[in-house]
């Protein structure tokens, strides 16, 4: 399969490893695409990964892997509360869809457990930290037929 | 009248024609301008028509059409039902603004029934396709004195 | 098309041009019948025009209009906030309908932003006054193919 | 003065009477139409005392009263919790109106709480049964200045 | 026992059999009824059976039941969600009520799950179709002491 | 009848005159208390007139009332909204007591239409200026059964 | 029709005839499976009457059900107003499910007024004591296809 | 690591593969049990596989993982929505516990998107079908510090 | 008095002394039924104390104190806050019932300040630790007429 | 110890044994201070009992106890319901404190559920009538170790 | 500029220094009233600084602040959130009002969110100590047209 | 001190002068930025002064801030009431941060009254206009420790 999945991040994980650590460790985006690429290799399977803080922009990526991508693995950080754009661009791909979070957004404030993106998603993992991206891309892998190499 | 009419498009209108045919028809945003187009010049009305992700560029555009533009059709999509910042950007302008979707909303999700941008518009029109524009150029024109010709 | 058109109007709205024309201007509902029949000849369409207070009497109206109308517009005043029996009714009928109001509800008291009705209807438009009785039939001969003449 | 005050009740006030009397006690509405014009007579007032189960017909009466009454009592019985159209009728008068309750409606059901027609009076009386329409009718003699005979 | 039971139904349902018969079958109400006769001569009674679109008309006919019935079906159809005015009608009646629906309320919208009428009836049924009929007379039957044929 | 109907006043009713004229008019609560007292005096009724800015004084008054006074009128301005002790107090009466106002409270701010003393009184009159107070202690004084002098 | 109808009641149904008998009357929980049984008879029909105190047992019962019953009569208690389980065991079986209740629940405290499992029955009966038993088990006998003898 | 991971299932997960294919597949919960297990082999853990139709035996299992587990997989089913019992048990609990679902639980009813457990776990995981009990056992085992071998 | 006191403790009261010491001290449940014991005969009362983790068995242990004691405490857990069952066993006996909670429950999260149970109870202690048992016990025995000895 | 207990009672609990003694009692607050009192001195405690229909005047005399009082019992009456100046008073006091009432406030009107004071109690004891006091008292001093002499 | 600012601050504020100081520090109210008088001279004005912990007493001071004050400063404490008396009694006054408080009222509890008396002042300021109360004494200054020395 | 003060301002503030004159005054966004500059230079502190529409873009903003400056005052305008996005950026800097308002946004549509970022700052002001800045900068200044000039 030459199409790569992408993996979106939103705002504020360009901060990975800075920002409150206790809670989110210390990896940093960079690593957790490092690993992410690693465990999508096992699939036979490419990553694009990006982050923006602009939810345009997300929108404009969603939409670009319409027909650039295999598969999406989405964190939209905060805009997955507030983003009915987010979620109109989800609906209006046929790829499928993985939404993550790297902490268990249900042990959070109580405006942090509605996402408006798990319904357009096929499925949804968090609390998992980094881990999280590895699950999702292996269960996109199964869905889309990859044979773990 | 030499301004022209603006007619600003929210996140996804971009793939009007690609996304779910059967809900909102083949035509795509090229042809939504045309159509707009050719109607607005029956009243000898001129069209600038644009379409962003963004939700700070539709912003951008709507404080430009205080001094550049007769009147605007806004169909703000997603940005509808969560934007405060285009409400504010609408309640600062004084040329007359008309709301338009392509889809009755009503028959949508609960969270799309709600616009804010529906109380800084003389009116609203939604559920008729591309004729929406349509008649959101032909009310404007109304306002505006504009006499067909 | 041989069927008119009917376009049924609810409570109170027999006062118009006497109650608060500052509101909704100085046209009575005759002039609001008389310009929408001339819009509807535009397209070799007739109107049946009528108005009633009582919710029981728009709901055999709009019974009739199953069999003899081609397409309904329908301004149900304020029975558009409270009345299920009419949501009903519109929901048994097979012809086209359209929702006008005269001034923008979204504008008003809040429990005015809620309508019974827009979910049984192809579209809605409100704010235009008397122009949104001439949109709304000129949005149902499309829906109904007529041309203009 | 020569119109009369309009006094309008609404569904199943013609009941009175016959139903719960240890409620609503033993006056029929024909004694409450009595009392009310020896009431009005005191102010030199005339009254034109009505009943009706039908929302319209109540919204006629208050139209008629336009330009038929010098002021209007409303008892519009459970229509107060249900009726916008009674409601928008009232507000197109410009007569002055008081809303009358024979018992206590903050004893009663949650529902009962809530009157859309309060607004759009000068004030409301209720509780005080049949008492509550004689002092409707003074508190409307003392607005139009008419004096106690 | 030589009153009848009134079978009163509310809004729309003298389309039954036109409207979506996939859902409420192609029984009319004029089968209805039939069905309701014979199955009340079973316990010696006979029935009264009437429809109205409208609100006001159905409660004259409640308060007729008064002294004219032996007990009551009621199918108020949409008003059974929005009026107060019916339930006052049958909270004023000492004869004996039951509530019919010919489809179960509680597979649709959730505005039709709520019932102004439940809490003055003996009790509901809902969901049988035209069998919902002949249960509440059979209900009624019982409560009235009727035998069964 | 020795024992006077109590008239009690809560917070700023003792700015009358001065706060909003427009609003309020320009009689003060002096002017209240001795239309009042002319008024009970028609009924060879007796009033004792006070007004108080604390919660806990005008429990004071309602407890003194019992045995002291033969009926209340009260108007407990801000406190009618948010005081539960006012209600408990006047729960622990026999004495008749009726709610007033001098504004229609229904046409204020939302949290001005809910009171917590409205089900501990036997009737409430508001929006008649002055004048509701005379008719409560009319009320009050058919209530009491004291003949008009 | 050799399968018979599983009726099965939830808790505290086991004290009736001893618990509020002012409300539920003097028949036991053995005098309406005597009653229902006797009805069923009527068509035919054998029924199967089990009683329990527990969720899971219930939800066991009606997994149960599913091969070995032709149709279902469930009066779930107060596991109506609580258990998704047994709605998901009702959504999991084929045959058809009556809801049945004693009282009429409409006349109880508001958070009885809530089934979760009226959408997932064909319908609803309540208020007619044992009655309503019989009236279900005609109802399921009727969708069977089961002939009165 | 000798001690297992225990992986708990709720109400009605014993129909699996027997209940609505299309939606959870064709697989039976014996299915899941050998994909879990072989999964957990990879990392040298042993699993402990269970269902209930009940409530308190699922909190008793919980309380037991407490010294026989070294982990936990719960997917409570229905009681997810409802259970404060099967909270405290997880809150009681010291070793790390995951919450997954066959379906994507945020794509069906309201009151299925509101989990009382998901705080008490170390995270969540829905809507990859048997996939999910496979990467809950892989994030336990990451947790755990297991190597996959 | 011969009979016993029941003291009925729900779900995962079973931990008490091993689940988080620092809130619930480090009594067990065991210390808490000898120190009811030596409580009760301080008024020569016996006591029955039992635990279970099912709804179902609490609502059998009421039925069976209906005749078998002579009155109940009940700490009923999680169950406080969902278990509509539970309530209504309460309401069919007739000896008085205590709810107790060794924790504040005032001070957790918000869905543990609403009990089902305590309006079906004499009244309600909580917070105190193993002593709100022996003030519950206290409680009943002077509602029983018990003396200390 | 030669600190005081203080209980301290809010607006209307002055009434007790006049007030509803068919809810509340013949025993007065005098009865209700000197059962506290004697209840106290098997502990060789003292008490402090005051009441006041003043909320400003409760927040002064907690205030006081900081420094004067060894522990506080309150029943604030009606300021439970509507005081976050008392919930501050208590949150700035470290002496601990109970929260009492005469009846289970559960089972009367809704508004009444709710307590600001709870949350800054170690515990709250209500519908044991006088008994709730001593309770409260034998509560505190288990806490404060004070020995029953 | 010859009236002072007053500068009122409600209940248990009198505590300030002793309670909570790691939240409030260990400014006393007489350090507060220093630091205002102060920073009040540099606008070469006065200051009348008052605490009480009645809301009576502070609706009185406003009343008296509406002929002898030039502004007025207020930190209502816990009645920010209760008291519609205190808002009427600013809404009473013409006298440029600023709200005030110590802590961030928005990092507390929800209901501490609410304040009934910021609509009533020119602005509000928060979270900053005792210099809170110096830039509300700067912002009156410059609003007041007093110039700093 | 060497790092500025970053002052951010959201949506629409770039239009300051132009829009709502008599609600925002004539000051234009320079004429802010020039007071502020001035005000910061008091306590020898600079400021870097920006605008923007769009919501990511003051998400970089704050992200910048974390290194570049040593306090930041917010006005996101409308963002204010709807960006998550923002809040993350705040709660991931460790500089202090004030929110301020030229208008009091507790006198405008209820939608503006909460504020997601007012829990991430260590103050707020709102409604003196330009003033609120200046005191802002002061508020920074004394958490800063920086000394006036």
């Amino acid at each position: 399969m030459s199409k790569p999945i992408y993996i979106l991040n939103g705002p504020n994980l360009n901060l990975l490893g800075q920002r409150e650590p206790e809670v989110y460790g210390h990896a940093t985006l960079d690593d957790v695409r490092d690993r992410a690429a690693i465990w999508a290799a096992q699939f036979s399977l490419d990553i694009e990964f990006r982050q923006s803080n602009t939810e345009g922009e997300i929108v404009d990526w969603i939409q670009e892997a319409r027909s650039s991508a295999c598969g999406l693995v989405i964190n939209a950080g905060a805009y997955t509360h507030t983003s009915v754009a987010i979620l109109d661009a989800l609906l209006a791909t046929d790829i499928p869809c993985v939404e993550v979070h790297l902490s268990n957004v249900f042990q959070r404030e109580e405006f942090r457990h509605h996402s408006y993106l798990s319904s357009a998603c096929i499925g949804v993992i968090c609390g998992f930290g980094v881990k999280s991206y590895e699950l999702a891309v292996e269960a996109l892998a199964e869905r889309l037929g990859a044979a773990a190499s």
